[in-house]
């Protein structure tokens, strides 16, 4: 038999493990129920677009190019001049195939191994893991209810300075932060701006919630305040429509776009879905964010209240402001990671917080994203997590209603 | 403003040029034309499917996990037991976003910088620009009218074998040979399988032309008569299908699969493509190929006809069994690539041969594909490229009709 162990390097990354479903309470990913997706708009929307532009199936890129789909591009280009008062035009935007592909290009152009970059201490999973596996030093930042620390930041970049080190880029999630669910006030912004200039280093914001704020008004982008290109933007429509539609894009001045855009080697995203998305946020985007909103706030309402129930105040959270996810700090006798193994076995996905922080704090917190599991799924999952919990390590000392 | 250059790393790859359209006679890429593609079907299929599985893009994955819309890896499976005799269960099937990502994949679980593979010594642009970039070396092995030539393999595995070099793949397109056309047959495909089993090294199978044979018996793949394990198979719905649908796929048994996903980050590929391909190719998918195919015979017989007509003897090309394009070797007085920029102000896209090789030839040769240009087109489109290359080499000495 071929051994592949032979043909493997020293750095190969550890086999998959092969999928065997989901579990039965699942509080990790961007996930949303079956009911969120708005399937008749979507179909509707297929049949239109397919008639008018199918032809175009027969070339890489339809005829739009490298960039993605012209009439998507334009939606974007429209709706963020809205929505986060950012303006470009559909040349300054490349279409991904999701936002992960986003923080591939970016890395694949500004990081070799050994370089260093500047990022919110806690944060997502996958930001922190590409940058391990690429051998990336990170300098973490605190956050304040109000984003990142920038007194600190400040310092930091000073220290940096002195030692010559020149960060890459500062990424930041500035709106629902992930997973503290910060967002970061304007006047940050605008100082972060004005950081980013003043120590000349360019600014990655990566923006993928920000769609989803329940009540509060959406701040403009970093983005938004950026005359001179400091800043490469990214946003998702996985997580304002559904997370199996795979379209992303960045967004930067034509100068830094067309040295990343040769690292996108897939030869064009998927066109169906480029075309789908086209075609459904013209007519439908704004009225479904408004009922996704809805639904996802009554969601987290329900998780909030199934971890004051069970856990009570072994459990502290900042209740969400938008978003499908809520970072709960655990009394320090918890170890997430050995409690997300054990609550997998009894069918309850969570994130350990070690996964989701460069410091050491994450050891006792744990990300739990409420977008999937219903509101019974809900409260069953979080008490099944609480009866788990208190056995290993005895917190919450007692369960109410057991 | 920010300068992106002061930011950048040695190697950083060359800049994007803004795309401003297609050239008017387009004799590049797997493009077709817009008549060949089946709108009307894609349709049918996208409204049957959305309606049955549209509430499952709620989830990464929808159903399936990470390898792929299930009844899409059905269909995969199904379908290369009867056209190319592989054996392969729907866990063996990795789906993708385009075949190029099969490359991107198999590359980043095999390759470092410095690694050796061995390569038909003319090959496909992009997998040549990928392991230039990677900084593998290539062994060419030159290609006979039946495939690569075992012979001259075996010496090189040899003569790497006593300098100690352990080549980490044997890359082969045996049907529909990428730029050459060449068919390998089924007794060097057996021979082939020996070999990689003699001397402990895998083989990389890219398949993705094998559905275009005009008239030949399409022959066992490599990946038939592989019982251990040696042979990782790519294969594509780019070609088969529409260039736009971003869906190819990668078989291979589970030890050596479950080493490839890991790398694949991007959260999965196009849920709509998948699925409605999936939809589509239950029903379609043969008589479709049917019908493409005399499409492209017609086509491959007038660029045939319009190269004798304009060049006479000085192209000299095997006639196409399949596919999208033919391979031409041209005077030594001409260099391609120089026809390729003047050609290029004209309005003519050509692949200059040195591109698309690792040896000398390549200079004054060329790859002309005839899937997107019109008949009509075609025998315009060789004027006119015969009428440039006369004007700078002398070659054709004259031109009919003219």
């Amino acid at each position: 038999m071929f051994n592949i162990n032979n043909f493997l390097h020293l750095d190969a990354l550890k086999p998959a493990v092969e999928w065997k479903g989901f579990p039965k309470y699942n509080f990790v990913g961007g996930h949303i129920d079956a009911e969120s997706i708005p399937v008749q708009s979507i179909k509707d929307s297929l049949n239109k677009i397919i008639l008018k532009e199918g032809k175009t199936l027969g070339k890489y890129g339809l005829e739009s190019g490298p960039q993605g789909f012209l009439p998507l591009r334009k939606f974007i280009s429209n709706q963020l001049k809205i929505s986060a008062k950012i303006n470009c035009s559909e040349r300054e935007i490349l279409v991904l195939s999701g936002s992960l592909q986003a923080l591939d290009l970016v890395n694949q152009t500004f990081l070799r191994k050994g370089d260093t970059v500047i990022i919110e201490e806690e944060n997502y999973g996958g930001t922190i893991s590409r940058l391990k596996r690429l051998g990336v030093n990170m300098v973490g930042i605190p956050l304040e209810k109000d984003g990142m620390n920038l007194k600190i930041l400040e310092q930091e970049l000073n220290d940096l300075l002195k030692k010559e080190i020149i960060p890459r880029y500062i990424y930041t999630i500035p709106t629902i932060q992930n997973p503290t669910g910060t967002v970061m006030s304007v006047a940050k912004r605008k100082q972060l701006i004005k950081l980013s200039k003043k120590y000349q280093i360019p600014i990655f914001e990566d923006d993928c919630y920000a769609d989803l704020l329940f009540e509060k008004e959406r701040p403009p982008a970093i983005k938004s305040f950026d005359k001179e290109g400091y800043v490469t933007y990214c946003g998702s429509f996985s997580k304002s429509i559904a997370p199996a539609l795979r379209v992303g894009y960045l967004i930067a001045n034509w100068e830094v776009l067309s040295r990343i855009l040769p690292y996108k080697t897939d030869a064009g995203s998927g066109s169906l879905e480029q075309m789908a998305l086209a075609e459904f946020c013209k007519e439908y985007f704004n009225s479904h964010i408004k009922t996704l909103k809805i639904k996802l706030q009554k969601k987290s309402e329900a998780i909030c209240n199934a971890l004051d129930k069970y856990f009570g105040s072994s459990a502290e959270y900042k209740k969400p402001d938008g978003g499908i996810f809520v970072w709960v700090d655990m009394h320090k006798k918890v170890d997430t990671s050995r409690l997300y193994e054990l609550a997998l076995k009894d069918g309850v996905a969570i994130n350990p917080g070690n996964e989701w922080s460069i410091n050491k704090s994450g050891r006792h917190k744990m990300r739990l994203c409420f977008g999937n599991p219903s509101i019974k799924e809900i409260d069953e999952g979080i008490k099944r997590l609480a009866i788990i919990c208190r056995k290993e390590f005895g917190i919450p000392t007692k369960i109410a209603n057991l």
